[in-house]
């Protein structure tokens, strides 16, 4: 099964490097992560998807809660939430097929970021199957480059909360 | 000074930690990561920010060359290059500030994405400095969780490109 995990982490170095040591060592792949300045200083929030037995994750996300540097840890999975990710996508677009690749642009409610005689590059958000479907679309005009952020997620609030 | 570096890589377990191994090593802390899927299948496109000085970070990027599932390093920090990131920005929101929350996100051409009686929760696009400037600005109300995805980033392509 697909895990989405969160952590919270101290911005200290070498804990990136023990964190997807611990998933690597157990073979297990890390789908996407993202990385960026937490909520406090100096802490950082990661976001980590990854795919494979639910007790073998469990038993990673337990050890995640060891390491010295990691806050907290949550396992979204099982929790509704929000989720989003963001691509550049530069594609080739000679000027009798750059109307087209806008009009795909326009569907997916993505921006033009850069143009050049021969290439488009594009701005998408949303879902990864969003994003997995634009990508689709703008394929066979051929794909130049594709820089995807991974998937960054919180946790969706309801009413009662505390 | 700041290094905004792209790598395009197989998809091997332990190549992460290989590569952010190869930061902490030297004392070098990155700023930001994103791993996402690349233009080609099994392969994957990483965004890494790090500060320091040049001639240490040339010193990674031809180590990061020599890593065996690298397929290809380029540090765009003298490029002309397009860079982007995304946010999530959950901020307590009462009912009585509510509106003064979706002015400032309107500003920044942000999206709600969730809501409850005592939370907005908001997806904002753009730049780095655009997305502290919307957290500067929501901070205020406080912050109860911040999840960014750290830059990705594509060169831009000029007139005369083969």
């Amino acid at each position: 099964m697909r895990h989405t995990i969160n952590l919270v982490v101290e911005n200290t170095l070498g804990t990136l490097s023990r964190i997807s040591g611990l998933f690597s060592s157990r073979g297990y792949q890390i789908d996407s992560i993202s990385v960026g300045a937490g909520e406090e200083n100096d802490t950082s929030r990661m976001t980590i998807v990854t795919h494979g037995d639910d007790q073998v994750i469990e038993q990673i996300t337990k050890q995640l809660n060891k390491v010295v540097d990691v806050i907290k840890v949550s396992d979204l999975t099982n929790e509704s939430f929000v989720n989003r990710e963001l691509a550049l996508i530069k594609v080739s677009a000679t000027p009798n097929v750059r109307s087209e690749i806008l009009q795909t642009v326009d569907v997916f409610r993505g921006k033009v970021v850069d143009i050049s005689p021969r290439t488009l590059t594009v701005e998408a958000t949303g879902s990864e199957d969003k994003i997995n479907a634009i990508i689709s679309m703008l394929r066979p005009f051929g794909l130049r480059e594709v820089a995807r952020t991974g998937r960054v997620a919180l946790k969706r609030e309801f009413q009662g909360e505390a």
